[in-house]
Order: structure tokens, then C-alpha cells, then sequence
């Protein structure tokens, strides 16, 4: 067989745009599909909580009708409608995603990819002989898969994590959700926001621990008051327990709560099932990820990473960026690098919650607080909840971090990841006029 | 009396960002208010569109909940619930610029701003003895006012205005509305999503004739195939009459249109009311809009202008901008100018319309355009109409002019701004990695 210039292992977010980033160069590309075009991603990770979230906001806006003097009556909301809605989405995200690849003349095998060694790429199906693809780049972004524990793992009954929230058989009366991450936060909300009673149990001392305390506090301080979740904070569940129709979450601090469902979201793992290190050296992080260098290379110089699988955040847009700068780094050489800096993070809610930059304190930066409140669009639509936060270098005036919680949050931080990515003062960004009434004016009012 | 530093006349979004741009620099401000803070925008024009264009949102979302097989009965909807709305917005917006105002420092004068000499402005109120105000500069923010003609002015009746929109009795049945520009295509789309048949006669070959072509075209398909609007394009409207309770269009092409209420938004002229040209020599241009330099000086080097009153586009923002600009210019000088080319326009429908910068056709320009239709977000959501298109410099790669209709328009558009008022290549911004899924990531994605 002819090498491949490329051959892509994995079928997600980072997979899809670096066998793009190849192909729109002419390149020869492969790209080895295992659950369907999509990846984790599309099939059970991102895709359907975003189903989820767009129900749960669905019934938000019905709820939120009453700013307006209007009273609507819920519609009824069945399972069978979320699940056909999330199988239909993602049938129609993968044939799209086939399609743009298949048009950019990408090479898809469907199997399992497994480096056999620098240049030789397995394409593993059971009950047929493995299909050797020689190539002289490999691009390894095979994503995450959620950790679990003896004690802490879904039983097939009613104790679930994301993956499985469509095979409910019914939307819970009672929920309890371990871990109050990014998507146990999200999937907490959608629950609540559908109707549910969701308890949630979160290890450390706040939710949301990637991101700013003040956003965090605000976003821990809406879920508590307009949607009744009850949440236990430096309470992290060690096991769960199933007991006929009631799930049992034992904490560390020896508490226990009960629930009709148990769902777990307490962290996602590198999935590294692509090679034996015996075969092949290459070097792992202490968290048990993929390293790689700000170009995307592993420890192998034409075998690089991108995805979840090299770290956190484990963010869609920053795998997709990593897969763009790795295929610029085979292509091009050096220009090129991951700016981890302007990777926006966001949590789907509504209002959402996002967040680019460094936050943390500095003695050398200063923050400025902006509440919606102040703005007019806020009034008119009834979201007058919510902050921003930016963090402005005292020396050089430069944005270091941004972080929101509110109507527009995701878009609004887009702007500052276009602000410290291209290294636009605060000052000067806050010249820019932006549209009245919007709720990018947060950027833009004088007080 | 000690003079003042600033002397504003005109209370509406540029008066009150004027105002309070001189106040924070400790300067002795006073600011002439006529209507209540807030302005002809507030009470008249901006923010009762605003309420409509919510409550046209909501409807359209009730509708909306189809593409996630939810059926949801809509709720009765009164004039006097959007009345109601509209008065208590107005108070509440009135209320907050007012404490914004006072807690600067700045002296509120209720009455009518004359300027007597470049040092001197009068405030006028009936039965009551002019007060007088020296002062040290002037801005001028008087705004605009709608344009009517002898055969094409509301009636008191069934012939209204934006500014009489609250008035209505009834939610028309049927509505003839003259002119397809901004505030004619918003209320147009804000009736025809409450339920309303409306037929626009608008006077040239497209609406929204400051907006890229394709992008109007865009917006005209809309309104006619998902809001079902009659749009008669070269076919403006010369009279309105009313007879009995049927109002009747007739248009400079001799044809004529009949329904219950006839609705006028033909354009709008500057309110030069300040002053006598024979007392103070100001220039006007030809339009007759008050003129001003990129500073936002008039011919009088102390006095300046800014908003509606010096010219097109009527935008909040680009007010907003040319008070800082002018202030600005008079307590620093020559530092800041305004900055047509980044300021964005929009029309709030839902979807809107934005647009910024330049986006005719050139020889040295390129565009690109982008679809929401190959966006994940957009699938998600059922929001899969709508286009993105970006001019770009073929020499500098400089992004000259952006224009969105679609989901999210309005915030796309904000990243253009930034990105053109500070020079960044359409191929950089391309590189940020855009949140996913999102509708920015029209920016970001790779095909």
C-alpha cells in the first residue's frame, strides 16, 4: 500500500479537523473511525448533554415567560422524545461530518487504530485480519473516557453517567449527582431544569474549580435559588449503592443521601488503548495523559497528540485548535504554536458560565467587576443575573483572563479570546462601541 | 452663576454617556433633559421597539419549540400587558440613568436646551423665566425625529408611528407598513411573530439598504417564507388615508394596498431646535444634519455634536462612541477620533441582522462566506438559517466589513468589531478557537 501522509486515530472533534487541516493541503490522509464519525464526543459525551441542556432551555424560557406577564403551561416532556431527538442528532451530525470528510478526499477505515510502530498504523476489526496503513505523520486523538470506580460505576440500572442519560427510562423524580464539575454541573441544571430534584456532591470547597471564584460563586448561588438543587460542597461520593428503586451515595464524610437516580460525573481519563508502551516509548504525564509539546509532538517527533487525550481543559475547541496547530507543525514546521491562554472554557447552562485566560490572583494584576444589571438589554429581557470579571495586567495594561456567568456569557468571553489572543489592552478593548442594547456592552459602558 | 465645564442638551444614549464621561473626570456637568432621561430612544424609539421585538421573540420561540417536537399553547397576549411593559421599561431605564447621572455629580436641568452664545446655553420651560448656563463647552445630543410628509403623517387613529405604537387599541389584523429600513423591517417582523398579516411597501430595489446584498436578500426570504410579509420592494409609499376603519397605502407607482392600520418609518431628520442660524453660525450638511469633524466639533470650536442629530447611521452605539470621542477631544485633544468603520449596525429580529464596516464590492477585496448550516450548535438548536460574510483586503489580508443574518448575529458581529478596530487579518482571527459548540465558531471553522 502507497503511505499515507497522515493517518488520524480517532474519529472526534480533534480527529475530524486535523484529517481536514491535512486534506485542504493535499495530503493523503486516513482516518480510523471506531463508534460512528463524531467520536465519543458526538455519540455519547458533548453531543447529547447539549440535547439535554437545549430541552432544559426549552423549559427555562417557558418558565422565564412570566417576566413578560405571559403564562404558558409546560408541555409534556418524554423520554422517548429526548432520545429520539439525541439518536437523530447524532445520525445527522456523523453523516455530516462523513461528508465534509469524505468531500475533502479523507480515507475513512472503520476499527480500532493501534501503533504498531512509528511509520504503521493497525486498523483492528474482529473477525478480520488487521489492514496495515503505512504513513508518515500519525495524529493520535482518541479522546477520554470517564472514570469510574469499584464502588462508583453505573449498574446498568439506576445508577448512570452521561453516556446513558438517554437510556433512562423515565425523567427522575430525585436525582443525586456526583461531582460538581463542568458536566455534572451541566447535566445537574438540565435535570432541575426539566423538573427533577438534584442533589449534588461535590468534593472540594466549590463548583466549577477551573474557573473564577466569584463566576463560580455566582453560578453555585442561581442553581441553589432559582432551581432548588441542593448542594453539598467538600462531599464527594466515594459509592454509590442500589437498593430496589432507591440509589444510596455514600460520601467521604461518612453522609449519606438517596435519590430514584444516581448519575456520575466525577472526571474523564486518557484513552491510550492505541499502543503497548513495550512496543513503542512514549512519554506520560503523571496524570496518565499524552505529552506533548506546544506543536502537538510526542515524545516520538512524527507522532502527535491532540484532544482530551493530552489533558485538561478537556475542551472541544481546544482539541480542535491542537489538531490545527499539529498539522501546521508537520506541514509548515515551527510557526505555529497552542496558546493555551486564549482557549475559551464554557459551561453550557442558561445562562451559561465561561471563562478564558488565567483568573487566579495576582499582586500584579487588578480585576474589574461589570454586574448586568447595568445594562439595558438585561432589563428588557429579565436576565439582570450575572458578572463579568476581567483580569488586566497593572503593568502592561494587557487582558490576562476573563471569566462570565450570565445571558450570553459564551459569546461575550469569545470577544475576550479574540481580545487576549491578539493582545488588545483592556483599555483600548473597552473603546470598542459595541451594539445598543446588547449584552456585549458589559465590554463597552463608561461606569 | 459659576460656569459649568460641559453643558449637555439632550438626555438620550449619547447626552447621558457624554454627561458621564465629563463627570468622571471631576468636571462640572449639567445636562438638559426634556422627555426624561433616557431620551427620544428611551421613551420613544429604541427601547418600546425593544419591547416589542421581546415579545415578537417569545412568540417566535413558542413556535419555535416545533424542532424539538414540543407543542406549546400560546398565551393571549393584550395590548395593555405590552403597554404596561413598555411604561414600567421606560420608568425603570429613566430611574436608572437618572441615579447613574446623579451619583457622577451631574446637574439635571429639566426643560428645552437653547444655545444663546458658543458660551451660553438657556434652558427653557414654559411659564417659567429662562434659567441661564455659562459654560466652558457644549455638546450638542439632541437626536432625531421621524419624517412624515403632508399626505404621510399619522392621523391620531389608525395611522401610527413607532413612537405611537403603544397607543394601539388592538393587535392589527392586517398592517400596511411604509418603508423596509431598520425600524420598518423590526416592527414589521415584531407584528407579523404576534400574529399580525403585514405587507411592507418600501421605497427602493432591496430593504435594509445599508446592509450587505446578500445578506438583505437573505433577511427579505425570511420574513416572506417563515413570517408569511407581503414585501413590495420599488414601491415606497406617497399617502396614507384612512377611511372608516381601513387605512389604504398608495404608492409612487400608482398601486394601492389597504389594511386595518397604516405604520410609518420612512426615515428620520435631525432635531436642530438648539439654536437660531441667524444668532449662531453652525455648519449643516446637506442632509441637514449638523456637522461635525472626526472629533465630534462642530464649526464652533467649543461645541460639539454627537448621536442621531450629526447624521446616519442612528445607532445608540455610535452615539455613545462620538460623546466619549467628544469629550475626549476636550479635556485631552487630538487622542481619540471616531471610528466609523467599527461600528456596528443591527436589526433586532430573531434572528437579527448585523453589520460592520464596509461591505461593497471592490477589486482589491475578496469575501468569504460562511453558512450556520455547517455549525453543530446550529443543528442543535433547529437554527440553521442564516449566512456569515466577511470582506477581506486582498493586499493586507485586513478584514474590511463583516455582515451576519442568523442565530447570534448581533455577537458575531461584536467579534468583526474588535477584530477591525484593531486591525486584526481575517487569517488570525480564523485561528481562535471558538467555543464548540457555538455560533462563533463560523469564525473558526476549518471548511
Amino acid at each position: 500500500m502507497k503511505p499515507f501522509d497522515l493517518v488520524v486515530i480517532g474519529d472526534g472533534p480533534a480527529g475530524i479537523e486535523g484529517a481536514l487541516a491535512a486534506a485542504t493541503r493535499h495530503w493523503r490522509v486516513a482516518l480510523i473511525s471506531g463508534l460512528g464519525i463524531g467520536g465519543r464526543a458526538a455519540m455519547s459525551s458533548l453531543l447529547p448533554s447539549k440535547v439535554w441542556l437545549a430541552y432544559a432551555q426549552r423549559m427555562a424560557q417557558l418558565k422565564h415567560m412570566r417576566h413578560f406577564g405571559l403564562t404558558v403551561k409546560p408541555p409534556s416532556l418524554s423520554m422517548d422524545l429526548l432520545r429520539a431527538q439525541i439518536t437523530s442528532q447524532k445520525q445527522h451530525a456523523a453523516q455530516r461530518y462523513r461528508q465534509k470528510l469524505e468531500a475533502a478526499g479523507v480515507q475513512i477505515f472503520e476499527g480500532k487504530g493501534f501503533v504498531s510502530s512509528t511509520e504503521m498504523v493497525e486498523v483492528i476489526r474482529e473477525g478480520a485480519v488487521a489492514e496495515q496503513l503505512p504513513t508518515r505523520y500519525i495524529l493520535l486523538s482518541t479522546g477520554s473516557g470517564p472514570v469510574f470506580f469499584p464502588e462508583l460505576k453505573p449498574n446498568k440500572d439506576r445508577i448512570i453517567a452521561p453516556k446513558l442519560s438517554p437510556t433512562l427510562p423515565e425523567l427522575p423524580k430525585r436525582m443525586v449527582v456526583a461531582g460538581g464539575g463542568v458536566t455534572g454541573s451541566e447535566y445537574a441544571w438540565a435535570f432541575a431544569a426539566l423538573g427533577t430534584e438534584v442533589t449534588i456532591l461535590h468534593g472540594t470547597m466549590r463548583m466549577l474549580p477551573r474557573m473564577d471564584p466569584d463566576v463560580a460563586a455566582a453560578f453555585e448561588q442561581w442553581m441553589q435559588s432559582h432551581y432548588g438543587v441542593a448542594l453539598h460542597k467538600n462531599n464527594g461520593v466515594v459509592a454509590m449503592q442500589q437498593e430496589d428503586n432507591l440509589v444510596r451515595a455514600l460520601t467521604f464524610s461518612g453522609e449519606e443521601y438517596e435519590a430514584d437516580y444516581g448519575f456520575i460525573a466525577i472526571g474523564r481519563k486518557a484513552d491510550l488503548s492505541f499502543y503497548e508502551p513495550g512496543n513503542l516509548p512514549l512519554q506520560i504525564t503523571s496524570e496518565g495523559f499524552l505529552q506533548v509539546n506546544k506543536f502537538c509532538q510526542t515524545s516520538q517527533p512524527n507522532i502527535y497528540g491532540a484532544g482530551d487525550v493530552t489533558g485538561v481543559p478537556m475542551m472541544a475547541n481546544r482539541a480542535m485548535m491542537q489538531a490545527r496547530v499539529a498539522v501546521a507543525h508537520m506541514a509548515e514546521g515551527d510557526a505555529t504554536t497552542v496558546r493555551q491562554k486564549s482557549v475559551a472554557e464554557a459551561v453550557y447552562t442558561d445562562p451559561p458560565v465561561a471563562q478564558v485566560g488565567d483568573m487566579s490572583p495576582d499582586l500584579d494584576a487588578s480585576f474589574v467587576l461589570k454586574r448586568y444589571d447595568g445594562l439595558l438589554k438585561a432589563h428588557i429581557l429579565g436576565e439582570t443575573e450575572g458578572l463579568l470579571k476581567v483580569k488586566v495586567d497593572s503593568k502592561t495594561g494587557l487582558i490576562r483572563g476573563a471569566a462570565a456567568f450570565g445571558a450570553h456569557a459564551v459569546d461575550i468571553i469569545s470577544i475576550f479570546q479574540v481580545a487576549i489572543h491578539h493582545n488588545i489592552p483592556w483599555r483600548r478593548l473597552h473603546m470598542v462601541p459595541m451594539p445598543h442594547p446588547s449584552m456585549s456592552e458589559l465590554i463597552s459602558t463608561v461606569l
